[in-house]
């Protein structure tokens, strides 16, 4: 049933397809390291990152903030940690430029090891798209240079709103003119998952063990009667899918 | 210069990239076998549904249509233009299952022969987009039907306001995060590219003789003060942009 009237996968990307904490931490390595900081902990600082993500989204949805892309939500974060993790001195900023480079690298993510190969796969039966709070501008590039095969780019920044908004998920099977339960929604979230059913679109769990790292913190499982699938991996999900 | 500073081609599609004429003629022909009906002439009826498209546009702009996508444009003027051409009885309907699948005659047109080939060559050095007044599912589906490599779909439908409209051509750059001089606009239609320019957008012309038929009216080639760069086909384009 799920196979037969899905027509379009939508996926949740940070964590989902790509491998944030490793490249967050990488490029702030090598920031870092140019800036001559030592003893920065490049994974510790990704997670501190990303741990600001859904307070800065939910500032959003509050009114709080005036709407504010991811890279607008990144680059106010890092303002505040670049002190705490010894990138800038105690009340002090990054170069504007370097500031710049390192929001950017949430658009050089890489894919989890099996990504690409089960996209590919997929694309060939659904429409393939993100459906990511990053912006359009970031899911584009991340696209391009990790050779992530979408069909096109769906982000909340085409509604202006951040998931888990229902708006944001209502709009994929709005601009594709499909009918919420001929798109699924993948992701390694449960809550984005349950968040999606409520609006009428299939789900399908996909389990990412590394997410936070070796020993972090375990995403719960939904149950199967939470979500329409439970896979680890993308060729996992094909398979299932008959893709 | 030109080389140097674009980042993102966005290209009009109905004319310049696929062959709008042909992919309609031959699916309304087939309609038409299909009703029995005689006498009927494919090309002529794809030119007069094609006419109607500019005045839809316009009425939608001056606002006594509500925002519709080009889908709802094109079964609005098919519902007009079925009587006069056989499809239906005077006065009567097509099928609405006939009318639909009609409609997305626009979502099945073949490119021109040499569009995939520049666009492959084209995409290693740019980032590529249509920026079309056909909706997102449209471009979406003629995509994946024919090979379009786009990274993301960009439409008049994601800010609501049709070509030639200011905020359609400064939506390409405000969702990629460039500046306009950053992105050229390429077309087979002088009057795009003017309207392009005016926002700041970097302009190449296609010669698309055909676009109308062998012998049909041939499009206005704009002059070298009016556009950055005038090409026969996709391949050039990539050539004198260093692709």
């Amino acid at each position: 049933m799920v196979r037969v009237t899905t027509r379009a996968l939508v996926f949740d990307v940070f964590g989902t397809v790509v491998d944030w904490r490793s490249g967050v931490a990488r490029d702030a390595g090598a920031l870092a390291g140019r800036l001559g900081v030592t003893g920065f902990d490049g994974p510790a600082f990704a997670d501190a990152w990303r741990r600001r993500y859904e307070p800065s989204l939910r500032r959003v949805a509050a009114g709080e903030l005036p709407w504010t892309n991811l890279d607008g939500l990144h680059a106010g974060s890092l303002a505040e940690l670049a002190p705490e993790h010894g990138l800038a001195p105690t009340g002090g900023a990054l170069d504007p430029g370097d500031a710049d480079w390192l929001v950017r690298a949430w658009h050089r993510l890489d894919p989890w090891p099996d990504a690409v190969q089960g996209l590919d796969r997929l694309r060939r039966r659904f429409t393939l798209a993100p459906l990511s709070n990053g912006g359009v501008a970031l899911l584009t590039a991340m696209a391009k240079r990790a050779g992530l095969p979408w069909d096109l780019i769906l982000s909340a920044e085409l509604v202006r709103a951040y998931k888990p908004d229902p708006a944001t998920y209502l709009s994929a099977p709005r601009w594709l003119d499909l009918r919420p339960e001929q798109v699924m929604m993948v992701a390694a979230h449960a809550d984005d998952l349950v968040a999606a059913r409520a609006q009428g679109l299939r789900t399908a769990f996909v389990r990412r063990p590394l997410e936070w790292g070796e020993g972090g913190p375990a995403e719960r499982e939904p149950g199967p009667d939470e979500v329409d699938l439970v896979v680890d991996s993308f060729p996992e999900l094909a398979e299932r899918l008959d893709a």
